[in-house]
């Protein structure tokens, strides 16, 4: 039905009402001191949402050019890294360092699986001659929908001393990550994902401790030189010609989830995570990642006897809901439920229904029509 | 008054409604059946509006991002490069040639005097070695709204057989840029000049020249990496989250501007320049480029015995008419009236007459009341 689409995949996420239309107004002058108050109003904000006093900086860009701009900025050709690669994030992450010169060690997980962190404490204990200058972690892996364990990650990259570079592109926004708290350095995300925002901006938050050693990295990088966006963001400028009218919709939706708060955010994605799997458990659907590794943006699904893609397709052409399929060697394998950003609990009972109905189409073995929706409702309901 | 904002600079420019309004329409996925239709759509359109079969490719970027892909994709460290530099912009792309290493040649011109054609062919005859990997160019400085003599450079640059990357950022769309019957091989541009879109995109014509340069080029590079931009639009998708809400948009523009036509967005934006420069004569108000070197996109002029912020600030505060400033050291010495994208007969009209009166409010010596709308009315009309 024309229209009617409704997004649950990992990004981009849904936008409300009131931020697209926020979108839609005139564009100003970037140079003009009515812009620089919206500068300064959404970088207060983005670091409300940071849970930091660090500088959080704003690129046009998409999350991999935040993610970029977060490696390139901070080290030096044939500098020795160690990157988290459980995903294709983690292994976009590792391509890039190469891609730069670093000399590039990696902890990897098989895909769907979380990163141990008994792996990064033995490497960083090992590492005595404090050789390793930065530890690249993805929190939320998208592919696979496992949330690593950044804290305890960060624990062992603290007590080693090397800078700690997060991807959160799809955590922040919808769990907690406390940066300045856990002492995170380098923390890089994109609008499209908890933001409620279409693509179209990067965020980069840097410690004081990454701007040290920003002043000695030696990697050429000119759009991507954060320093270029420090400078002028204490004058509530930008260096380049930022996406205006994306500064309105993220005044809008700064503004949102002020309103909501951060607690009550991180509570919803949590639920909602919480519902989606119980339903996919009652539904026999096998879930991709185990439950102590789920990210609360994003649920993978395994299905058995049935290819992931004729799901998709079937709820797509039945129901008008989007879902996202598996990359790589996981197409047909698996595929994912975005429930990051705007997603409220009414919309995870509409693509469980919508699920559930779509597997009697096909057959799907031992799933009980009402089994899912029942079990999202239960946990929705807090009982 | 509020919401009755007019800007009149190079960029952003002024965005009809139709395109706001597709702004507005919810994202859908980016690896969606519809939304590589999208993409197919406005990559035939952004080929028609470049005049050329080549690749032309789209990033979430500003243009300054565009035009660093343009750099960084096809040269490696050490290639010499000629760059021309007359404004602002000349002189950043130098400076991103040397931050990537670049051995960097310069032919230079003073602030709001065009490129010496002459001193282009004279170091490129020279260069029998054919060391010169690249002749790097501003065709519209915005700067100084000095419009360089591309053709020309061009045929100089032909003759010698190096590559020429162009910054067509407020050229491409306002003035007369065939790529295809030139052979440009590079060339450089961004949503918020004559696309009549709100910033967010950078583009990057390619040609097989260039790309064959690309192969053996040997810089760092990942989210600017155009390789990966072509490979994905061939199958009409990107390698990374493309700004979604922005593609609606500038699907709507590229229609907009196909109903118009080529030749006559051409000859508005010549027909403005002219209507702005007779009126500025009429003015008493020096114009900072000669007529001879004047950009179709934007005139700057040096008005004598008034500081030009004072005149900016006063048709801001009186008419709601935003100009542009100075840059660097021509703070104050000059203002820009931008005339790119979007922009009317009526708007050329009114922003006359609003810098008249402020001229009479300010006691302009020379300047006499009627004057300027009567010339340019008298060019607009084609007497």
């Amino acid at each position: 039905m024309d229209d009617k689409l409704m997004l649950m995949i990992p990004g981009p996420t849904p936008v409300p009402e009131q931020v697209l239309r926020a979108l839609a107004k005139h564009p100003i002058g970037h140079r003009s001191g009515d812009f620089s108050k919206i500068i300064a109003e959404v970088t207060e904000g983005l670091k409300w949402l940071h849970q930091t006093q660090n500088d959080v900086l704003i690129l046009a860009a998409s999350g991999t050019g935040a993610m970029e701009a977060g490696i390139i900025n901070f080290l030096s050709p044939g500098d020795r890294v160690l990157v988290g690669n459980n995903g294709k994030f983690g292994e976009r992450w590792a391509k890039i360092c190469e891609v730069y010169g670093l000399n590039v060690q990696q902890i990897t997980a098989e895909w769907g699986k979380s990163l141990d962190t008994e792996a990064f404490r033995t490497v960083l204990e090992a590492d005595t001659a404090k050789e390793i200058k930065a530890v690249i972690v993805t929190h939320s892996e998208t592919s696979t929908g496992v949330l690593n364990d950044l804290e305890t990650i960060n624990r062992h990259v603290k007590a080693h001393g090397a800078l700690i570079i997060v991807d959160a592109v799809t955590s922040l926004g919808a769990t907690n990550v406390p940066i300045d708290a856990w002492g995170l350095d380098v923390v890089a995300s994109g609008s499209q994902k908890g933001f409620m925002l279409p693509p179209g901006l990067g965020f980069v938050a840097v410690s004081p401790k990454a701007w040290e050693a920003y002043a000695t990295a030696k990697m050429p990088r000119f759009y991507l030189d954060l320093g270029k966006y420090r400078k002028e963001a204490a004058k509530n400028s930008h260096p380049f010609t930022p996406p205006v009218n994306m500064y309105y919709a993220l005044q809008v939706s700064l503004e949102m989830m002020k309103k909501e708060g951060l607690e009550n955010i991180f509570a919803r994605h949590q639920r909602h995570m919480n519902a989606t799997r119980a339903a996919m458990k009652a539904l026999n659907l096998p879930l991709f990642a185990a439950d102590q590794a789920a990210s609360p943006a994003i649920t993978a699904i395994a299905p058995v006897n049935v290819d992931a893609e004729q799901i998709r397709a079937s709820i797509k052409k039945r129901f008008d809901i989007i879902m996202a399929g598996g990359q790589d060697h996981l197409k047909g394998k698996i595929f994912r439920i975005g429930h990051l950003g705007f997603v409220s609990d009414r919309d995870i009972l509409t693509a469980v229904g919508a699920l559930e109905a779509t597997l009697q189409e096909l057959n799907y073995e031992g799933s009980t029509a009402g089994a899912g929706v029942a079990a999202a409702a239960k946990v929705l309901q807090g009982s």
